[in-house]
This record gives C-alpha cells, structure tokens and sequence, in this order.
C-alpha cells in the first residue's frame, strides 16, 4: 500500500521509529514495493541504487540514515561516536550532486557533536530527522504558495522535466507542489511531463503521481519539449534542483539547461522550486558542481530490455547545470528571486 | 544475413527483381530479420509499420510496391491501369510527412502514363524503380562530396539525431553519408548520437550501423545534447530531412528543431543533408507539412515494455519542423545552399 494523503500527495518515505520504510521507485508505476531499512548502510545503498531519488527527499532519507546507524549501536561501545561519524562518511558518499545529502548530513553532524552519550544521540538525532522532515514538508507548502505571486491569474499549461513531487521530497513536491498549488487555485489547464531519459522519472513517476491526484497531464518525449514549447501554450517551465551556487546557477536532471535555451527563445518563462536546503554558497558557480555520471547501461537497456549495440559507448551525465542568466525566477522558502544572480542570491542567502 | 557492403554501409532494402527484401528495422540491433514482400500492399503496410523508415528508403520501396503491384497483374486484366493506379494511392497513404514518398510515386505514376500495355509499364516501372534507387545512391556520395567543402579540415566531433544511414537511403546515407566521408577523410574524431526518442533510432539503428564501419560513436540521452554543445567538442550538427519546403525550413525527425536551436545558442554550426528528392517546392513554408502523429504507446511503452501509466494521454509527434533561419547549410545532390531561403532555395531548385 502506498501512504496516500490528499494534502501531500502520494509520499515515498515512512519513519518507523526504528526502521525506514522507502517506495521502491524504480518499480513504479508498475509495482509498488516497500522496502525496509534497519541501518544506515541500507540506507547508503537505497539512495546510490535509486530506491530512493530527488535532492530533498534523500536529504531525508540519509538523516533517518543517521538515526538508524546511532540505534544500531550498543549502550556500552567506548567508539560510538567514531562510528556514527564513519556512517556519516558513508551516507555522504551514496552520491555526489544533490547538496541535500551533505546539508541534512551536515545538520545531524552539528547534533552529534552535541551529544554526550549514546542514548542522548539517538533521541536528538531522531528529532533532528523528523524535523528535517517535517521542515521540508512545510518549505513545500509555503513555496507552492509563493511560486503563485508571479504566475498568471488565468489558467495555463506548464512543462516539467523530471519528478519533483511527493516522492522526490518529504511531501508536496518543490516544482510539483508548485503545479498541485496552481492546480488547487484553478489556475492550471494542463502539465506536459517530459518522460526524462533514461531514467523515465516523468513517465514512471510523474504521470503517475499527477494521474494519483487528478492533475490532467500529457507525457511526452524529451525531445518533443520545444515543438510543444513552440505552441504557445506553455507559460511557464517549472523544474526543481539538485544544487543552487552562490551565483545562481542550478544544477539539476539532465535536460534541464537544453530546457532553459529552449523556454529563453521561445519567450516562455522558467521557474525553478527548491528549498533553501539545495542551495550551496559556498560554490561561487555551476561549473564547480560535480556532475554524476552513471553507468551507461542505463542508456543502453530500458527497463533491463537491450536497445543499443551491447558495448556501444555512451556518456550518461545525470545532471546539467542551468546558468543564473536563463532563469526568470528561483523559489524557495525563503522567497522569490527573480532574475537570479550573486547579489540576490547574498541577499536570501547570507 | 544482412547486406554489407564496404563502400555503402550496411543496406536495408534488396530488390529481387520479383519481390521486396527488408531488413526489418524495428528488431534492430537484437534481430537482423529479413521480410520479404510480393505485392504493394505488403510495402504499404512495411512502410506504415516502420519495418523500413527513413525518407529516402520509404520513396524507393514505395517505388519497387509499384513494380510488384504491375507484376501481380495478369495479362489479360483489362482494368490494370486503374488498379496500379489504386496500389500507387494505397502506397501514398502509408506515412504522411516525407515528401519522397510522393516524389516516388510521381515518378511511378508518369512512366505508367507513357505505357501502353501491362508488359510494357512492368518493364518500364521496373527499371524506374531501380533507377530511382540508383539515384539515391549517387546522390548521397556527392552529398558527402559536396559537405566536406564547408567543414573544417582539422578532425572534430559531430553530433546527429535519428537515423540517415545505409538503413534509412539507399545505402551510404545523408547526414551518416556525411559521417562516413569526414570518416574516411580523418576530419572525423568522434560521433555523438542522440538514442532518439520514442522510437530509438539513435541507439538501435545509428550506434549499431556505425559501429559496424568502426565509426567512433558515442550514444546520449537526447536530453543530454545541451550539456554536450556546450562542451565545445562538437563542432556540426548534422542531420537529415522528411521534407524541406520552398523557403528553406526542414521537417525532420521529433527533436530536430530542439537541436538547431540549441546549436545556434552554442556557436556551433547546423547542417542539414538531404537528396533533391526530399524538397517540396509547392508548399511555401514548414508551417504547411502535415505532421505524423503517432500512437502513445511509443511513448507508454519501449519495447513491449510499459513505462507509464496505462492511460496516461501523450503527445507523440513524429516530426517537427526547423525555420530556415536556425539552419547554416542544406546539402543536396545539386549542392550547398549556405544560409538558406527563398531566393537560395529557388536558384537551385525551380
């Protein structure tokens, strides 16, 4: 069964109090699976194997990661805090771009430190996770919220890239929240989802999680975004991010920045939903992120099924990064920048 | 067995001067399956079913449909006129956008108009069809002629989308034509393909084919394009054509005008190669190509496989159309056109 609320959408991550339930999400939407993880090892290699994905939600995820490594541990074991900072290292290293990870790792580290004994850290970690949770939740809510100030009154179709909804997230979604919020205020007629090679996030999950909610979607090939971008009725491209720099730079699913030309020359606005916890100030540009590339065997089968010549090379780079200049507006909980760039991004941020 | 031949790449389509051999191209690369057709509706039907694709392979087999549909006439039908003339429009009917099918059957329908008798239009059909295919031929070798006057002299990287190949002509290719001369004459370092999206041209039939020449190829996501124009490796992009109109702007394969945009907004150069045969002279611009759409399930589903929601609503356009401005240079048979529009587009064509 997967936890439905009609506030939040369908989400993909449960706190069990002593164990983390994550939605299989590379089986959607054929097979809804729950899987359980009682340490953070599991936990690493659910966000590296994409159980679970999205920048917010496996910030989340490695947190309860954190909570679970520290229950793990014995009441009477000299090293525990050694150990807990090697499950830290670990987590950390379940994948490179989404800032997310290292925030949320950040803050339970910040916790830890703080703590003088092992039965103390469980419980502030524990609190420090659900909080993370429950923050990123609410920075969901008030970004739908504000993302709905600069956008028309009268209805209108978007496109997104990606999943950014429920399941990318603790709930709600950071550009999907923003679409379930026009969609809420009747100010939505239609959302083109990019299917988004190779990983089909828009086919496999965002269909289906608009299809959940009854936000009328059309799936279309990546490819397909500027014939529909030329159309006219796109307004607006909504995305969410991977990892926002001090320059207002996104990094975020490949395809993103080809979106952004694309939105640029056809006079369609571009918007991106992330919550303060993507962005990273302490990177003055995009070019300074790095850019996970992932097996090419992504590329080269479909869902397990061969469609290439077996041993064709190919670059599989899962994320791009979008500069500050082809962006109209970044939203995050904080507030709207519009026409992002270093001195809007000091003055949220710093 | 699939026919190789060193000079002219692996060939998709065998006239066997009394039935219509096709590699069938939507098993490609797992299956090298040979078809074998005996009357035109059997070509129809191939050509709808995509068994062969590609502009200039869909006008030849269309041609040798008309041969086999005068062949399985008897000698005494007094109505064999009006029934070739019925198979030529059941031949049309089969795929809506590239021109050559008409140019083809056009062709076809006015050496019918000289025969006299059954016996006489079977030979005279015959030996068009087979000129026609010749032509093809030709066309594409002076086309990669012809391109390599206005590339760079020092190797660079190209990158194309969909398939222009042996596979999708009458062997060599246009834009892969292209590929292969630069290729043979060491100005070549590097293929970037795009998998191309629903059908995987790209990755089924562009991979594979060049890799059987030993052709450096390496396969992307289509989304992936952005990210790779912006690294500076690629210098032209080069693809075919469907259909190209009087002032200059080109239907091709969905996807293209994302890419001519793109590689204008990187500097780097757009080419598009195509034979004479793929020009439309009566329709005024790219606005009037009527565009194929075809089913969601490409999109829903890859290879049998579902990646959607059941019945999730797609948009699936086949085609998309590319304005002249966006292009820097339309190679055919009858040569370079820099910078195309109307008056370019006269001068060589009316």
């Amino acid at each position: 069964m997967v936890t439905q609320d009609q506030d939040l959408g369908t989400v993909a991550l449960r706190w069990q109090g002593d164990s983390l339930a994550l939605l299989d999400q590379r089986l959607l939407p054929a097979e809804e699976v729950w899987l359980t993880y009682q340490d953070a090892d599991g936990v690493a290699g659910a966000i590296h194997d994409m159980v679970v994905r999205g920048a917010p939600a496996i910030g989340i995820s490695a947190a309860y990661g954190v909570v679970l490594a520290a229950q793990r541990l014995t009441a009477g074991d000299d090293g525990w805090r050694v150990k807990l900072e090697r499950a830290l290292d670990r987590l950390a290293a379940s994948r490179p771009t989404a800032v997310n990870l290292f925030w949320a790792l950040e803050r339970m580290n910040a916790v830890l430190a703080t703590a003088d004994t092992l039965g103390g850290a469980c419980g502030a970690l524990e609190a420090e996770a659900v909080l993370i949770h429950q923050e990123d939740i609410a920075a969901n809510l008030t970004m739908g919220r504000l993302a709905l100030t600069i956008m028309p009154e009268q209805p209108f179709a978007v496109l997104t890239h990606c999943n950014t909804g429920a399941l990318a997230t603790g709930g709600y979604g950071t550009a999907l929240g923003v679409i379930r919020s026009l969609w809420r205020a009747g100010r939505l007629t239609r959302v083109y989802a990019d299917e988004t090679r190779p990983w089909l996030q828009g086919s496999r999950l965002t269909a289906w999680e608009l299809a959940q909610d009854g936000i009328p979607v059309t799936l279309n090939a990546d490819s397909a975004a500027a014939h529909i971008l030329r159309q006219g009725e796109v307004q607006w491209v909504v995305v969410g991010a991977d990892r926002i720099t001090a320059n207002g730079d996104v990094a975020n699913k490949i395809g993103t920045y080809g979106l952004a030309v694309l939105a640029r020359h056809h006079g369609v606005k571009f918007m991106v939903v992330a919550p303060s916890s993507t962005v990273d100030m302490s990177l003055a540009s995009g070019n300074l992120i790095p850019i996970e590339e992932r097996d090419g065997t992504e590329v080269r089968q479909v869902q397990g099924r061969p469609v290439a010549p077996a041993d064709v090379a190919v670059f599989n780079p899962v994320f791009d990064v979008t500069p500050a200049a082809l962006i109209d507006a970044i939203v995050t909980e904080k507030g709207v920048i519009l026409n992002p760039g270093l001195e809007a991004m000091a003055a949220c941020f710093n």
